[in-house]
Order: C-alpha cells, then sequence, then structure tokens
C-alpha cells in the first residue's frame, strides 16, 4: 500500500518527514538538459528508460524536451506510463505469460508499443495477442552483445527469429534491441570502449546477416548512462536508453571519464533523506534509513556533508553513522542528504518523490510505477 | 502505488502471476503452532514482530492464539496494524521528528501503545504528545545488549532516563527493551548461547541498578528467532519478539542447532514465485525476478526443486539461473518458486501475499505496511 506523502508543497526542507526520496530540481533539469544537449549533435533518438524513475511525470518532461518515447522493463510499468499520458513505449524485455500478453496486446490500443523477443515462443504469443485485440505491436530481437543475460547471438537462429516475425500476423520487425549492461559500470573509459567496441562488432554482424536475407533493421536501440556516447557514436546504433542520467548514484560516481577523472557530465540529483534517531557513543550515530529506505545492493550510500562520517547497514530499519570525528556535532532529529549506491532499487522503495527547489518543497509527484513486477 | 493483484482465489498455483509473493499456508499455520506450543511451558509473552510480515492478518492470527500484541518498527507500520484490528503495540524503536510523534501521542488514543526512549529527548517529545492527545504512552528503556545499534549500556544515564520517565505526564515506564538483532544470525548454537548469556548479564545488570532506585521493570523484551529459547530460558526476559519464524528464509536456514545440524523448529513458508522468460543457451535460463522482486542483501535465493542451479543476480528486473546440468529441462513459461535470502525486505517489495493450499490459490492478503517507512 502506498505509505503517507512525506511532505506538503511551501514546507522548508528541514520539515519534510524522513524517510524521504528528495529530488534536487534545479540539478534535475540540468541533467535533462545536457543528455538532450550532448544528443542534439549526434544522429541518434533519445528513448530515457523509465525503470529509473518510474514516474509519468518525468517521462512527459523527457519527451517534451525531445524524446521519442520511453523504455520499460514490465509490462505493469508500461501501463503506468502509457496511462500517465506517454503515447510510445518500448519494453525493452521478453514478455511471458498469458496474464501479462493479455496486457501487453490491450495495451497497443492505447500507445505505440514495442517488445523484445529471443525466442519463437514469445513471437507466436505476441502475435495471438495483436491479432485477439486487433492492435499492431512491434516487435525487436534481442541481441546478446556482451552482458549473457538474455538475446540471442548473431547466427542463423536470429536470422529466422526475424523471418517468424515478419510472416506474423500483426507484429512488425522493428530491429535489434543490443544493450551491454555489464558495461555500464567498468570503471575506466577504456574498459567500457573496448566492450562496446565489442557489442557494435557483434551488432553489425547481425545487422549483416540480416541484410542478406533482404531484412532491414529500423531501429538499433541499447545504451546506458555509463557508454552512451559511445553507442551514439558507433554510426549503427540510432537509439539510446539511458535511464540513470536523471538521478545518478554514488555507484555510477565511481565511474572515470577519459582522463582517469570521476564523470562531470551529470550531477546527483536524487537524496535519501534521513534523521539521527539515536547518538548512543561519541563514534555512533542512528539514522532511521535501513534497507528498507535505501538499496545497498551495489554499494552504501554515501554523505556528501559529512566526509568523514561512513554508513553501514544497521537492519531492515536502522543505519549506523560510523564517526571518524567523535567531535563531530550530530544531535538526535538532525537531518542529512544520502547518496544511495544504487538509484533505482532505491527509487521502488518509495511512493513519493519530494521535490526541493530552493530548501523548499515544490512538488510532490507519485512514483506511479512502483512495484511495478508484474 | 500497490501493483496489480497477481492472482485469483480459486486459481491453481501455475496460473498465478510472476513475480509474486506465495505463502504455503498448511507451512505458515505449522510455524505459528510451533511457535505457540514452544512459549506455552516458558513463563513468557509472546510479541511477535510485525516487520516480517506487515499483515494485519497474520498478526492478528498470532493475537487469536495468545500473543499479546505485535511488535512494529515504525509508527507508520504500528497504524497498519492498529488500524488493521490489532489493540496493542510496541514500536521496539525510538521515534524523532514531529509528525512521528503527532501520529505516536494520536495512535495511543486507538489502542494500547508502547516505544522506546535512550535519550531524554525522547522522553520529553513523547511526554508532550501524549499530553496533548490526552493519551497514555508506554515507555522502555532501549538497553544495549551487544549490538551496538541504538540503546544505552547499564549505567547512571539509564537510571536516570527511568526516573524522568517516571516523572513524565502521561508516561509510564514499563521496562527494558533488550534486543540483540547481531547474535540472531551467528550461525553455531554455542555462539548464540555465548551471546545471549552476555546481553542476559547486562540486562540483569541494568535491571539491579533500577530496582536499587526502587525502580521496577515490568517488562523484559527482546529476542528473535534465531535466539529466543535462551531468551525465554534465561529467568529474566518476560516478554519475546520472534518475527521470521512465520516464513524462514535460505539465511536463517544456515542457523544450526545444539547438534550442528540445522535447525528444523520452522519450515520454509514463504517464496518468490517466478517465471522463465529466456533460456538462451544450455547453461543459462533466465527469471523474471531480480532486485526489485528479491533481496539479497543476506545472500541469494534458493531453488529448492533444482538443486543444481543457482541464482545470479542480473539486474533489476532478471535472474541469472546457472545450469551446471546442461540437460536440464528448463523451459521459457516454466514457473519455479524461490526461497528469498531475506525474508523481511522481500515482503516489503510485494503488495499481495498469495496464499496457497494443495496447489490452489485459497487467500489474497493486502501487505498494508508495505513501504511503511515513515
Amino acid at each position: 500500500m502506498p505509505d503517507l506523502i512525506p511532505a506538503r508543497v511551501g514546507m522548508r526542507l528541514e520539515e519534510v518527514d524522513t524517510p524521504a526520496l528528495l529530488i534536487d530540481l534545479d540539478l534535475l533539469e540540468k541533467n535533462l538538459e545536457r543528455m538532450v544537449e550532448d544528443v542534439k549533435d549526434r544522429r541518434v533518438r533519445l528513448r530515457p528508460h523509465a525503470k529509473t524513475h518510474k514516474c509519468a511525470v518525468i517521462a512527459l518532461k523527457q519527451i517534451a524536451q525531445g524524446a521519442v518515447g520511453v523504455c520499460c522493463q514490465k509490462v505493469s510499468e508500461a501501463e503506468a506510463m502509457v496511462y500517465g499520458g506517454v503515447r510510445d513505449v518500448f519494453i525493452s524485455n521478453e514478455v511471458v505469460g498469458r496474464p501479462k500478453i493479455e496486457r501487453l496486446g490491450a495495451l497497443a490500443r492505447h500507445a505505440k508499443v514495442a517488445v523484445c523477443a529471443d525466442d519463437p515462443i514469445h513471437v507466436a504469443e505476441y502475435s495471438r495477442a495483436a491479432q485477439f485485440y486487433d492492435a499492431d505491436l512491434d516487435v525487436l530481437i534481442e541481441l546478446n552483445v556482451g552482458a549473457n543475460r538474455c538475446g540471442l547471438p548473431p547466427g542463423d537462429a536470429l536470422v529466422k527469429l526475424a523471418d517468424l516475425i515478419v510472416a506474423s500476423q500483426r507484429l512488425r520487425f522493428a530491429g535489434l534491441h543490443a544493450y551491454h549492461g555489464a558495461a555500464q559500470h567498468l570503471r575506466t573509459w577504456t574498459a567500457r570502449q573496448k566492450a562496446i567496441a565489442a557489442a557494435v562488432g557483434r551488432t553489425m554482424e547481425a545487422v549483416e546477416l540480416l541484410q542478406q536475407q533482404g531484412i532491414a533493421c529500423e531501429t538499433i536501440t541499447g545504451a546506458g548512462t555509463g557508454t552512451y556516447p559511445l553507442e551514439a557514436d558507433s554510426g549503427i546504433f540510432n537509439e539510446i536508453q539511458p535511464g540513470s542520467y536523471v538521478f545518478m548514484d554514488a555507484d555510477y560516481a565511481k565511474n572515470l571519464d577519459e582522463n582517469g577523472r570521476p564523470l562531470q557530465a551529470f550531477k546527483q540529483s536524487l537524496f535519501v533523506y534521513t534523521t539521527v534517531m539515536s547518538r548512543p557513543t561519541a563514534d555512533r550515530a542512528v539514522v532511521d534509513a535501513g534497507l528498507k529506505a535505501v538499496a545497498v545492493d551495489s554499494g552504501m550510500p554515501l554523505i556528501p556533508a559529512l566526509d568523514d562520517v561512513d554508513y553501514r547497514v544497521g537492519g531492515d530499519e536502522h543505519g549506523q553513522l560510523i564517526l571518524h570525528d567523535p567531535g563531530r556535532d550530530l544531535k538526535i532529529g538532525d537531518k542529512l542528504r544520502m547518496v544511495p549506491g544504487h538509484c533505482d532499487p532505491t527509487v521502488n522503495l518509495y511512493d513519493w518523490y519530494v521535490g526541493i527547489r530552493k530548501n523548499h518543497v515544490e512538488s510532490i509527484w507519485p512514483i506511479a510505477a512502483r512495484g511495478a513486477i508484474l
């Protein structure tokens, strides 16, 4: 069930209840603009991934600035976007099972919907649902470009699958989904460059195989926040899917640029706001954000204002702050901004964004697709 | 926002949409009964922790079988329990900040409410709110018995805090909260025994210090699923707070008994139900449950039916299954039960329990306090 709303518009930041998920609106807007700038001179369309923000309000802002639509990972996420006003969604994932396939077909009556396949089973089911709902579905084949998750390698099976899509009623073969998830968090520019060069090679190979059969790839889509300049400049990708750039996180902050320095393009705009609830010893404080308020799968959250303080998991509802300076003035009731280790699963723990500008609450946005896992 | 309901009562298990959180109702009921049996011959009250299940339906079952009430970690969790029918809640945690303190005081008009303190600031705020709402609050002092999270050690500060509670309007000093969280997952019985022996020693010390000042501890409460027989037999604890025993998880399954064998008292009754969505290679399958569907902070989920298959994180929405037997027959669309690594934060990812008996859906229960972090 949705939790209580932790703030009201007009409140001062210090009055916001905790744990709360804050957006620094100035920085969010800078990140959105920066990506538009970055894409402008490149021959690629921008289709940001909505799995990061799960919020139709932010998706519509991205689209108003020129994005062609959004990506989603789940049908229920796509429903939240479409019924929140988005007209063009790409489910960058395979959809399996009767209830989801029904909803996928039905959704295609209300918006332009594309979806991935890597097996003839997917295609047969998509075609059945599209016919039943008298709707059209775009289908992209997922290509394994190195992440070794879903997806086919370039080869006969891929060509056969494209043939099948072309021959299937109410389906349109729309191209290739060639996302290299594992490359996004490689720390050095060189490592990411190498991984994406290999991904581009495999993608070209697949495109050529299909061309030999007279099948054109309208869309070649992929890339994330960590690698998108590489795919965008590859000459073969014509669509990119970055998601995390809107918010960033402590894990992405570890990525280095060509000169070995932290990437500066996007600013941290998302914060978990937390309160000191206990101050039992000089070297320890306890805050009210634990495993249920901040994701730790990619590392601990950081506290930018207190660089001599480390966060450690203190359980499901507690965070331990280790104070390396015991003279540090930190009292019960003090509130702190933390940078989550991983933005996407942290967002999924909250029902509301509290948008902050000039230290006041300006917006309360529902995280409409929070928990949308079906 | 709550996600779609993944099932209907009467469905066969195989029809349930995924990812879904399944309860094996027979096993849940066995676990509930086993704890009642275990407590019956001991001089302790049972106050299960509702942070595990977050569901008033289960809380009321526990109370119907003799539990005196439930524990919660957050005011919003307590609200979900009280407004779901629970008459007696103990917030086994400090509550800080105006919005929460107001709700705490207001809630005490609708049920018997107890809360923790480890600092005079907590006490002053609790008393103010209790007076404002013309309500009574029980306050327990949190004792640090070895977990080194919140809580005071036995000593002068503790005695002074008890004095302050006794002297505060509309507050009643109700005793000590002496929970040793860090001891619950110590693997050997000897290690847990040693930790709880130390915790019992500290608790006795605190009780005696208070007695010397003429302050009696009505309630000495603590213990979790990993250690509760030790606290229950200590002669000093008169209330226990186990939570995870209702469901269990892969982490608790690693605890050993006195003979070095896995604990058998409680059965795994909670499962994440997931579907194979891609089968790209002979040694790999991909399922639709990733970081947003199963908590991995305490280790990977297990798949009891496939003991030669390992789960690895495949991202926010994907799980990778590594098949050590490439001949393993596992097809797209096949559904599997997984045992979560850690039950509490996994529950917090879902809005609905799907209760299964004899392979059919018997109940859909709302996880009313899912996401209740305020």
